[in-house]
């Protein structure tokens, strides 16, 4: 399908339903929002539909939404748009909404979309789903307000770590620059998405800190979060993801390692690599996967074998990975 | 002057000296790389004479210069031109270079500029002295070439925090898209810059979180940091004042503070808020100055007066900017 197709049967629908992935990240409420506001401007009942609350990061963005709670059941929607979702999966307890809708659309800009929709537009060139949704509207003819242009800011600037992950364009740049000719206060937004902190999240950086252990010669660094510290410190899944980028950063170091007991006998490990290392090949050998740069694995035993293991096989491609 | 006729001057001068700032950032550095080389494809004599070492963190970035020490006492530059410098003591040593020149320029952006040079050109609405030098480098029909682009991409984005800061307009997003068109690594380029960090800096950072003080609330957050921790730490001044962002980012606090005791007696307060606390005028309410939402002033008594004088009047700030 394309844009223009898209565009054609929304034009020809009255009563859609977006529907974003669970645990929806800046990229897929942004780009939610800013479609549901389009289609209020063009006279179409549309809402998005969330299981979660918005998180609080967010709230600050426009746009008409319901949990899904709220929906009365045996209610159906002619047109349902899912946004920045993989597979149907992620539509988690939403799934019958998809089902029972007369027009499924599925938009996305993730390489593994399953294309599960009757109508699939997948761009795994642009940087976000906000991107396309940006095109979506110019085709519609929607003029881009304040409102859509704060979500799509988010939408984009958050799926590209603020403009700085590889995956940004010179088309980026540019659609970036239409947002700010509508002249929102992109130093509030940033403010609010980029540099806003919970203690709590502060206080677990710290406690990091202090216990970066590092192996051969600097060039790994590793994060270990035992189960007993996770409970002791109440860190949630999020808070603990978020120190997998940490490692990388220090001065000297190749790899970094987070490996995080989840439960007993079970510990998650995340590689992150700056230069050399295709961690995509260390994390396969234990049964995960991900990217040269990015990837992740989960093993089956205590902390400290997994400990063990793991840098066995990171230090083996650390001296590999140098002599190349 | 014209941006043309800076072009014509440079066009009609073969020895050319480039000056940035003392303690250069990201801005400086980048835009007299980038003139330098562009200066160089067109047949110029042409140096960056700096009197510090290049920052380990730029090192990466293409350009001919030379330290002050290098250069033979006596040598004489036809045309000097000074980048991103607000007046002429910020060129410190090489202050003699620019007073035996035959031709001075001064290129800049700070609204403080006090337009020192024989022919001044200074753009308070461009966000970078990088974008000035971008159009430069169009009017003397130089081609934008990768190492030039990264030069740019950083002076750009370092001067805007990343494209986040309220300086950045939508013709920054159009430049910056100029330079990704070249095929530079932005991703590499971004981790150089804004995601490596030494562990001393980390271990300041935890010592830091670990001992941040509330009050009003949680409306204000402070660091203080003792002559006693600065010498124990071995902290730097940078690194010390790098910490003054960190308590406005938490989570609930309005007025951010780092105070710093620099000597025995002599305190350094930097003040930042987010919505509503004008911190320029609690700073000059102690001699100090800034903007609405950065600022500082210097105290000279300890540090348990220093931190009750500055609380009493934040705190007041605080009641009535929530009063308004």
């Amino acid at each position: 399908m394309t844009l223009n197709q898209l565009a054609e049967i929304i034009k020809s629908r009255s009563n859609i339903a977006i529907l974003p992935h669970v645990n929806p990240d800046g990229d897929c409420i942004g780009s939610s929002f800013a479609l549901q506001l389009a289609l209020q401007k063009l006279q179409k009942d549309s809402i998005v539909i969330v299981e979660e609350d918005i998180p609080q990061v967010y709230s600050f963005l426009a746009g008409k939404y319901a949990k899904l709670n709220e929906i009365p059941s045996g209610l159906v929607f002619d047109t349902v748009i899912c946004l920045d979702c993989g597979d149907e999966r992620r539509l988690n307890d939403r799934l019958y909404l998809f089902e029972s809708a007369q027009t499924t659309v599925n938009v996305d800009h993730h390489i593994s979309n399953t294309k599960f929709a009757q109508f699939n537009y997948v761009d795994t060139y642009s940087s976000a789903t906000g991107e396309i949704i940006y095109d979506l509207l110019s085709i519609l003819g929607v003029t881009i307000d304040k409102d859509i242009a704060a979500n799509l800011y988010v939408a984009i600037s958050t799926d590209t770590g603020g403009f700085r992950y590889g995956n940004t364009t010179s088309r980026t740049h540019h659609i970036a620059a239409a947002f700010l000719d509508t002249g929102i206060d992109i130093a509030e937004i940033n403010r609010r998405v980029f540099d806003t902190v919970s203690m709590a999240r502060l206080k677990l950086v710290a406690q990091a800190i202090n216990n970066i252990e590092f192996y051969e010669d600097g060039k790994i660094a590793l994060i270990a979060l035992s189960y007993e510290l996770i409970q002791k410190m109440g860190i949630t899944d999020e808070e603990g993801d978020g120190l997998s980028s940490l490692p990388r950063t220090i001065e000297g170091v190749e790899v970094g390692l987070l490996l995080k007991e989840k439960a007993p006998g079970e510990v998650k490990v995340s590689f992150r690599s700056n230069q050399y290392v295709d961690v995509s090949k260390v994390a396969a050998s234990f049964g995960g996967g991900g990217h040269k740069r990015a990837s992740g694995c989960t093993l089956n035993m205590d902390m400290m074998a997994a400990k063990k293991q793991i840098l066995e096989a990171v230090k083996l491609a650390v001296i590999q990975g140098v002599e190349e």
